[in-house]
């Protein structure tokens, strides 16, 4: 069995970035990719908010990460995480088919937004539909949107895209918004907004880009709906389930609780980008990234001072 | 006088990713700059550990997140900033001659590492001279390289770049070492290295890259060391004056004190980059990019509770 000095679950921006500069530490380093490789920012389409480049599509983003990190000596394993071995500093993870051994781990694998679960919802994500305000308000500047929610997230979701949109219709499902006062103080004094209470989207339209959505609801005595961009605010899930079984303290919307540097809960484990409350929910690739070199960074350190041969006699009693 | 939303002090990583940031929140924003546009990272030579970025030179990598800036609308000025009103959420600040106004400032005018203040330390820098181990240890592969230092963070610098040179100099001006004990057990394992314990380096000898340092004890009788590398790493003074003035909490070491939103003890002002604690006094542009992002967006959230009226009150009082 191989030791690691680090394994990585999860290949979005964190992970990646993670196993960078894990790898230009000389950490014997696996970065373990799930279904979606590069995770929220590869299926962003275009990314505008990302220091250094001035727009470039999340794939690409995320491609030229994962180069960097293999050309930089990281090893790539793909499948589903469980754990075999929970011992601090030595770690047994098995991978798909196959067990590894590693000396600290780095959980970056992120949340799920909820979707709505309609058809084209997926299709038409960067061709009009849209599940983050702060990345792409500016793309529909003059354009007419909507934005599914009710909760805060959306009522900020909304304030700012309806700095840029001609128009913003809130569809909120159920009869009233539910926000943090000063953000609902601002989302009333919006002239360019129409909220329509207890109504849901039934179907998204469009064929190469969203050209309506047809509501539960008429508005107008008609339950279509044009919009150049539909933004999808209903919430977010970590991805906690590894995070459990390992006995990482998580918070109480069930994201990774983190200081500063990274650490967990648990000696060894260290978390970042979309699972962690590093930087509360602020959900941002360059967040993302910078959170991954800090937690190698940890890792590192960690390595220095318990990985020396502890994982070693753990792996003669285990074999 | 132009009343802005936001003033950001310094023009680095740090502060040009929280002008992004800020003028896409549709803020008025005004960037400025000191003598040395894009801070630290522009004068970094090859920057590789910037993720997305394989390979960039410092200064074209801040000069991308300059334009990026200013094309979403920021702007710039230059000069040396002091206060004229401090009054939260309505600062008016002087820069060079003329007098702004702000909802929020952030703090992003970064640190100054300690230089030796010989001749050819500036010129050589990015041909051989460097000041940072994580981000340049890799350029030194095989070579033989020194470290001007002594203390804790010369010895995990040295930890580092001795694990790719051939061999490394520690040059350190006492008679011991002052470091953590893990990272100096670390490095008293280390079988490239030599300590050259009273030493100072007294010259910088090259002219298109380093070839030499004449130290100031002959170290086999010869006073000429040659060198591929010279990495100088005797600590950083955050540019913390007008920190100072404006009534901002410093840590012990006179870094602003930050939360993880980089809010500081001040109401209205954020802080961003190098010259906070947010990451402990781990330096990297990644970090600093990130921190600008959430400064912004923290001061975004601010100018939205508090901006209204209030500094169009407090200017008609000044007027």
């Amino acid at each position: 069995m191989i030791i690691y000095d680090l394994i990585i679950v999860g290949g979005g921006a964190a992970g990646l970035s993670a196993g960078i500069y894990s790898a230009r530490y000389k950490l014997k380093t696996l970065i373990v990719q799930g279904d979606e490789p590069g995770g929220d920012t590869a299926i962003a389409a275009l990314v505008e908010n990302y220091p250094g480049f001035e727009s470039i599509d999340g794939f690409e983003l995320t491609q030229k990460m994962e180069n960097h990190a293999k050309n930089t000596g990281v090893e790539f394993a793909q499948g589903e995480v469980s754990i075999v071995q929970n011992q601090s500093h030595c770690f047994i993870l098995k991978i798909g088919e196959n067990t590894y051994q590693s000396k600290t781990i780095i959980l970056a694998n992120g949340s799920e937004r909820r979707r709505l679960g309609l058809s084209n919802e997926k299709e038409l994500v960067g061709k009009g539909v849209a599940y983050c305000t702060t990345c792409d308000s500016p793309v529909f500047k003059d354009k007419i949107v909507g934005i599914v929610g009710g909760g805060d997230a959306s009522i900020k979701g909304a304030n700012l895209a309806a700095s840029y949109a001609k128009h913003l219709y809130l569809i909120a499902k159920g009869d009233s918004l539910i926000a943090e006062p000063v953000n609902l103080a601002r989302f009333n004094e919006l002239k360019n907004t129409t909220v329509l209470y207890g109504t849901e989207v039934k179907e998204i339209v469009g064929k190469d880009r969203l050209e309506k959505v047809i509501l539960s609801k008429a508005i107008n005595g008609n339950v279509d709906l044009k919009l150049d961009g539909l933004f999808i605010e209903i919430g977010a899930m970590p991805n906690n389930n590894l995070a459990k079984d390992l006995g990482v303290k998580l918070d109480e919307r069930g994201y990774i609780d983190v200081d500063k540097f990274m650490q967990t809960s648990v000696d060894g484990i260290f978390a970042a980008g979309d699972i962690s409350n590093a930087s509360g929910y602020f959900k941002q690739t360059i967040m993302a990234a910078a959170q991954g070199a800090m937690a190698a960074t940890s890792a590192y350190k960690d390595v220095g001072i318990h990985g020396k041969n502890l994982c070693e006699l753990h792996a003669k009693a285990y074999e």
